[in-house]
């Protein structure tokens, strides 16, 4: 495969969708094919499985990777475990193995460390079985590049704050959750370093955008 | 667990409603607690995974391992198998622990074998890594029975024709699949003596269910 797959990592409010969008106008304009895509949800099928994972089929009100804490009551672990592994063959095998042939660049929000540090943080099955499971779905493929968006406890805080989210029990486990999340994401960068860029989601979006480009116009040079 | 696990696997027209039918109900006038159930679909969350699997996300007709030939046009190979075995975590997980821990008999139609034989006749995945899923999906349960009922490729033609279907090409290619599948199931069998019934299902359904029962006596016996 001769394009790029690059992946953004981190908890929410990191900032991931602005330099996401960043990023892939800029490889645009250097006249590059941009392939911006996601999981979960990135494909018809995907979309059908974050929908019954986000709302269940019953349509109740769930919590899922994707913006909440709870692990999804009436699902079972291992079923939850395995609709996202379906949904990130689907996305590999549809959009992300066919664009990367063409020589595209793949610019991702979330990936397999996603479920490796949402799974890490709480759920009940060993991360160790989590990476084996995505590493049959997508038959082995990693990214050349993740960058991981840190948010800092402080400012995960002062985000909840400011979008209006109570201090109350719950909150305070939400906190407990995220704190555990980004510990897993530290863990999976320190272990590759040569794979991650991690970058403190404080500092403004242009400076983050700087630091990210710098790090992918030395990937396109080689 | 103290309850009896039972699964129904051959070929289509092989008669296994009626044999699933016919024992729950015997098993019941035992004064048994009996969970008739299926797979795939036994679940809410299993329904609307079959409907995925057999319609797409785009609601165009597929068809599956429910009583058609094709491979899924669309739905990537394992993200097909991935959801298969989200359809049996979410079943075992749900009903049959559940069942079986309060004592119950769970009759069930079609379990792992299924997905083996008709992942080894044409799909492109290794039984074994399929093997490995199901496991992995349902924490290692195995059925203490597992009643197969044989239908050769004249019984197979005869019934098909009986039910209207063309000898065309596709039927010709049709007939060379579900000889596979039926390779694949008796080679199942031949592998694990012990836990397999193998019954011709050109028998009357009388016969069949009186050879059935007389197993299952045994097993209740013990």
């Amino acid at each position: 495969m001769s394009g790029l797959f690059i992946t953004f990592e981190g908890g929410d409010g990191a900032g991931k969708t602005t330099q996401v969008e960043l990023l892939a106008e800029r490889l645009a304009e250097r006249g590059l094919e941009v392939v911006r895509t996601r999981e979960p949800g990135g494909t018809a099928l995907g979309a059908a499985l974050r929908d019954l994972l986000l709302h269940g089929p019953d349509a109740s009100p769930r919590a899922g990777i994707d913006g909440e804490d709870a692990a999804l009551p009436g699902i079972d672990a291992r079923a939850e475990a395995l609709l996202y592994a379906a949904d990130r063959a689907q996305h590999v095998a549809e959009v992300v193995r066919p664009a990367l042939a063409r020589g595209a660049a793949v610019v991702q929000d979330r990936y397999i460390d996603s479920s490796l540090a949402y799974q890490g943080a709480g759920r009940p099955l060993d991360p160790a079985e989590i990476r084996r499971l995505s590493e049959w779905a997508t038959d082995g493929l990693w990214p050349r590049l993740t960058v991981l968006l840190d948010v800092s406890p402080e400012l995960a805080a002062e985000r909840r704050a400011r979008s209006g989210q109570r201090a109350d029990r719950l909150e305070r486990e939400a906190e407990e959750f995220h704190r555990r999340v980004r510990s897993g994401f530290l863990e999976l960068a320190a272990a590759e370093p040569e794979r991650f860029l991690v970058l403190d989601a404080a500092r403004s979006a242009d400076e983050l955008h700087a630091a990210i480009l710098a790090r992918v116009e030395s990937l396109l040079a080689v």
